[in-house]
């Protein structure tokens, strides 16, 4: 029997990105990492920022904004452009051996744009397919994937996607053949049972908690996609999920999910 | 005696990425290089338009635009991030296995900040090293690198670099390892000898027959960039630098330099 080699992957949020300090720690906890890793990053403020100051209206369907041509261009330009290369040179400068990419490049993540019946969610890519042996001839040659969200559908349009799905999406596609670890860092120490108070994090949850919990409505509503993400990928192979910010994932004290 | 691999090396500039037919044939072109191949583009007009729908002051050196943190910020998003991935995505779809990086990514072009004594030029950035082996693993893997104008100090700075010298660059970087072909693509049929003449195109051209022209100042001076660029890289070691447009290039009635 031979041993799978580790694969650690990190996703990062906005809040990490627009606060300098916090993405010096997040970038050198990446680098502590030992063995393969992979470091997904979402868009920050600045995508926000520059529609604002271009004057690029927001089209809002369900709440969510729609990623029309205008809209695209600009997260390309912000996520796979200004934020992912600001990374790689930072993880650079650190003696992190990083390469940017999108899901477009080596056709590492081919989407669809998404159908939503009546709706039209515009140039917003849902996950069809991995390209583990792309990510594994970059890992294999010493190299540190920094993946952006933006996926393409292999027909040359580029699509906007979540940032927590690219991580899980990662993390399921190459399970068959790594030891996965995922680690969601985001504002909070963990999953909180009181979203108001930092030391309620959950340590432990499996699948049955977190259907309890979800059925009691005790979970904030904006952490249910990313925990739905992360079962989903734990279930498809991944070895471990832990959401945490930078303290509780260096500590171990973030939730674990299993 | 081993054989080398053969590497072409593509250069395509601002009029052809700001053409949509010019550039689909640009790209058809690239696909029909046979063995390794890199393509190396400029910035177009589009990160000037942004830059002046953004306000950002263009602060003119010696007639040259400098790179200020403002102006670096808009064209790392426009160079690595809209264009890049915009032809990432249109080579994928006709099946020609692209990755996108910048110089930052995975060390592949580091460069210094421009000594100018007492002109401070910004963050333009003078190559110092092409990590050739980097280079190396994405091509053995079929991968073809599409590489933009934006390098990286190795201390977490980027850098706003030439393309045509980054192509220079990469091509003699190369050139221990690879027979290496550069081409570099724009708007005339090649160097002409009255650049009102479209059929006055030299078809032939060494390093003496360069500074016959040069000193009787027959070649216009927006070329001689270009030119010095690629005699340095015929001196070290470059097997041929072919000049032209997509169609002189395709039936070989482009400018040599050897």
């Amino acid at each position: 029997m031979t041993t799978q080699p580790h694969l650690t992957i990190l996703k990062i949020g906005g809040n990490v990105l627009a606060d300098a300090d916090l993405l010096r720690q997040a970038l050198a906890l990446f680098k502590t990492y030992t063995g393969a890793a992979i470091l997904v990053h979402g868009g920050g403020k600045r995508a926000t920022e520059l529609l604002e100051v271009l004057g690029i209206p927001a089209q809002m369907v369900n709440g969510r904004r729609i990623t029309d041509a205008a809209t695209l261009e600009i997260v390309t330009m912000v996520y796979a452009g200004l934020i992912n290369k600001t990374l790689v040179a930072q993880l650079q400068a650190i003696g992190c051996n990083a390469i940017g990419v999108s899901g477009a490049d080596a056709n590492l993540i081919q989407a669809h744009k998404r159908r939503g019946g009546d709706i039209d969610y515009g140039f917003a890519g849902d996950v069809d397919v991995v390209n583990a042996e792309g990510f594994a001839i970059l890992l294999e040659a010493g190299m540190r994937p920094v993946c952006c969200a933006i996926t393409h559908d292999k027909n040359g349009q580029l699509l906007n996607t979540n940032a927590d799905t690219i991580a899980a999406s990662i993390a399921r596609g190459m399970a068959a053949t790594h030891r996965v670890q995922l680690h969601y860092c985001f504002e909070k120490p963990g999953v909180l049972l009181d979203v108001s108070r930092d030391d309620s994090v959950i340590a432990d949850m499996d699948r049955v908690y977190y259907q309890q919990l979800k059925q009691e409505g005790a979970i904030h509503s904006g952490m249910l996609p990313k925990l739905d993400n992360a079962f989903e990928a734990i279930q498809n192979g991944v070895e471990q999920v832990w959401i945490g910010n930078i303290d509780s994932l260096q500590t171990g004290s973030a939730t674990r999910l299993h």
